[in-house]
């Protein structure tokens, strides 16, 4: 099971590399810089720093808070 | 700022648990029991339950799988 586990995760790797590199490209779209998104999502900027970079897991509600700071559907991140 | 934050963790609520309804309602119409769901997604059949039931919020790692084991695209669950 081991060599199944470890390929779980280096797809989630990717999927929480490729959500990064989505929130950054819509940020950077939108004009925001990554501190006026962080204000706006009311999380850490850096927080948004690492989310952008892959670095670290959202949650569902963090990843609401910055569709909704985008003023975009959840969906469109994905 | 209490009011608002306030108000940020309730539209977070509604969000983790419209998402779980929706979660539940596509594993029904795949025909797959929470417990296949678990076994397919390799969660813990527990965690499945808590997030169909809103309970808990999940991270974009759990949501990935969750999707993979649905056979179905992450947006798709949104």
């Amino acid at each position: 099971m081991r060599h199944f586990r470890c390929v779980i995760n280096i797809k989630n790797d990717e999927v929480i590399k490729a959500f990064g590199r989505r929130l950054r490209d819509l940020r950077i779209s939108t004009g925001l810089s990554q501190e006026q998104l962080a204000n706006e999502a009311e999380i850490p900027l850096s927080q948004v720093g690492r989310i952008e970079r892959g670095e670290i897991n959202p949650t569902l509600s963090s990843i609401n808070v910055l569709a909704k700071a985008l003023k975009i559907e959840i969906k469109e991140l994905f």
